[in-house]
């Protein structure tokens, strides 16, 4: 929450245009963000998970700086050229292609893949021949609040032939890349990802292929409800763990931020528009209902979760637990429930909350149109 | 799975325009339901629940053959009244509105709400003055593939006060409503409600105020891998019941389908991305990941809950379990891996697939561009 933010949803309802959900993105607090990783960890470039959240001043702003892309389609390949970078900044990380988009990547520019299967390593051999390509590998992600399942990387054992087989085929085995879970609040949690890495690389190096490159990717945390260490904190843990496996051999590496570069530049206003309970009993819980919920924006409640911290203008009033639900006429469209969220007691129907750090993984997971809500509006300003 | 539809799909993959998922909607499918619902329950209005497919094809037909519409917000009602409903025709069926919207569907001419506390009843007297209100109450979901949340509807022993107040506000204190559950497969489930349903009738008849209405929601299911009862099925037992709990003294009943409406209409065909394993093991399971998952189409496989049934060019041969996911760089974007989903063994990247039963909440659940992935390409026919 930044006095920008605050100053722009003031006029905004000064302007009668405060007619639902509204999020608004800092680019000063991106801008801090970007700076902090390059600082904490300089040796390292930087990534970013467009996905995240791919507005064009978003991605202007970090190709500005001097940011690299990672994307998941074609769409976001085009996106980050469209923004300034060039092709060599990008990296097409989604293991999961069609091949006509790793060739119509291939096209643009394109020339550093992700795989996880020799079937993946093959399209890429025919449909961006010479490329790089970096394969990922399972790891555990134990301390992740948003912990990954097991849909994209293979078992280390296996990475080894998938590289193998690229090599073979002519790509550029370039190195390995793995994923320690999204909001991951624990840095050492790299350590054991990157002894598997070093493994990769060694096996490797004994058949004469030369890895070059390991992918730290994303799990950058942003401070939603707890507190969570500082960058600076993951680049040291970072430091260490591959000074540990590879010695004074370090391989470049990247990373791919996404949450922890745009969450906390982001604020969402919503409305309270009901609150009643569901019985006389004096025990019975509040239901609190606003107009953004899972379909318009909060998508990332799943499961409760991410859980944002949500401000009141009744704040500091006493409180009392509630189950907080969005708009829609769907019945799973409920926010928290197995957690209740204390809120005041003095909370109004037509008050208007502040929904802090939801800069990342808002906008695009918005239903187009689901119950007629349209999809967040959004401001970067 | 019609004719229509699969020659609907050959003219467009000839055409070279078979690039993402697409949904086909068959028009005459709709039709048929429609007819079915009015036969099997001929005293009762239909209100067709938009947020099932608002497609305007959709609405137009239903408002042709003389059904009434069942809305979630005030866009949902500019889309029934612009596909030719009159207002005398919708209900504002969301138990969580906004007063300004509540004003703005006054304004369009409607006049029947649905309420579940006081506080919603207020905002309905000082909104739309004199309209129609009907009460949701909870009821027992058992038996339901979807069961609903507590979200909507107070409990039976309260509606009858948020009735006495809609009452003594000069609101037409109209009915009560209930939901038994999405994909209700047993028709027998309406038989709980309607008992409460007639309590909350008879409590206010004797302070003087004759409900009128039993919403008897919606809960019809369409057929996914299960066989579900014909709706013929559910007419009788909804008739039954009723008799049982009303005698020779039956209200006016309306039901809300959406999902029994146009559910089985609609057919998508998407196409395997890859095929993988995540090791050498040889009892190893594999992945099939398509072009479509939670985020572009598939919504309704959270928690595994809707299974659709999947046909591929490659049915008849043996078949060994799989784990489905979408495309997305999303590790919650996995279809169906607690319960694997069995596919054949000579299943090829690149296949089309077919998913039935996925003419209801499909398009509008569509993320508005998620990973740079469009929403839902979508054709009623």
């Amino acid at each position: 929450m930044t006095d920008r933010i605050l100053e722009f949803l003031a006029d905004r309802r000064r302007a009668g245009r405060d007619n639902g959900p509204c999020l608004v993105v800092d680019l000063d607090v991106v801008r801090d963000n970007y700076l902090g990783f390059a600082k904490a960890l300089p040796d390292t470039r930087v990534f970013y998970a467009v996905k995240a959240n791919p507005a064009p001043e978003v991605l202007s702003l970090l190709a500005s700086l001097g940011s690299c892309f990672d994307t998941a389609s074609v769409v976001e390949i085009q996106q980050a050229l469209a923004a300034g970078a060039t092709a060599d900044r990008i990296s097409f990380g989604n293991t999961i292609k069609k091949e006509r988009d790793i060739v119509r990547a291939y096209e643009l520019g394109v020339r550093l893949f992700a795989v996880d299967c020799v079937a993946e390593v093959e399209k890429i051999a025919r449909a961006a021949p010479g490329s790089k390509v970096f394969c990922r590998i399972l790891c555990d992600g134990t301390g992740a609040e948003w912990p990954l399942s097991r849909k994209f990387g293979c078992a280390p054992e296996m990475a080894t032939g998938v590289l193998e087989h690229a090599h073979a085929l002519g790509l550029n085995a370039y190195g390995v890349s793995f994923h320690v879970g999204s909001q991951q609040t624990n840095p050492r949690m790299w350590d054991g990802a990157l002894e598997s890495a070093a493994e990769i690389f060694r096996d490797l190096s004994e058949r004469g292929i030369n890895l070059q490159m390991i992918n730290l990717g994303g799990g950058f945390p942003t401070k939603y409800l707890k507190n969570v260490p500082a960058v600076k904190q993951y680049g040291n843990a970072i430091f260490r763990a591959l000074s540990k496996h590879f010695g004074n051999r370090i391989p470049e590496t990247i990373i791919e931020p996404g949450r922890g570069m745009v969450g906390n530049a982001g604020l969402i206003e919503a409305e309270v528009v009901l609150i009643s309970k569901k019985s006389a009993d004096e025990n019975e819980i509040r239901w609190v209902y606003l107009d953004i919920g899972k379909f318009n924006g909060l998508a990332e409640t799943t499961d409760e979760m991410i859980r944002y911290p949500i401000r009141t203008p009744a704040d500091g009033a006493q409180t009392s637990p509630c189950v907080i639900a969005g708009p829609s006429c769907d019945s799973v469209d409920v926010l928290y429930e197995k957690q209740p969220y204390d809120l005041p007691v003095s909370l109004e129907i037509g008050a208007k909350v502040l929904i802090e750090g939801t800069g990342a993984y808002t906008t695009t997971y918005s239903a187009v149109g689901f119950n007629g809500f349209p999809p967040l509006e959004t401001h970067v300003i």
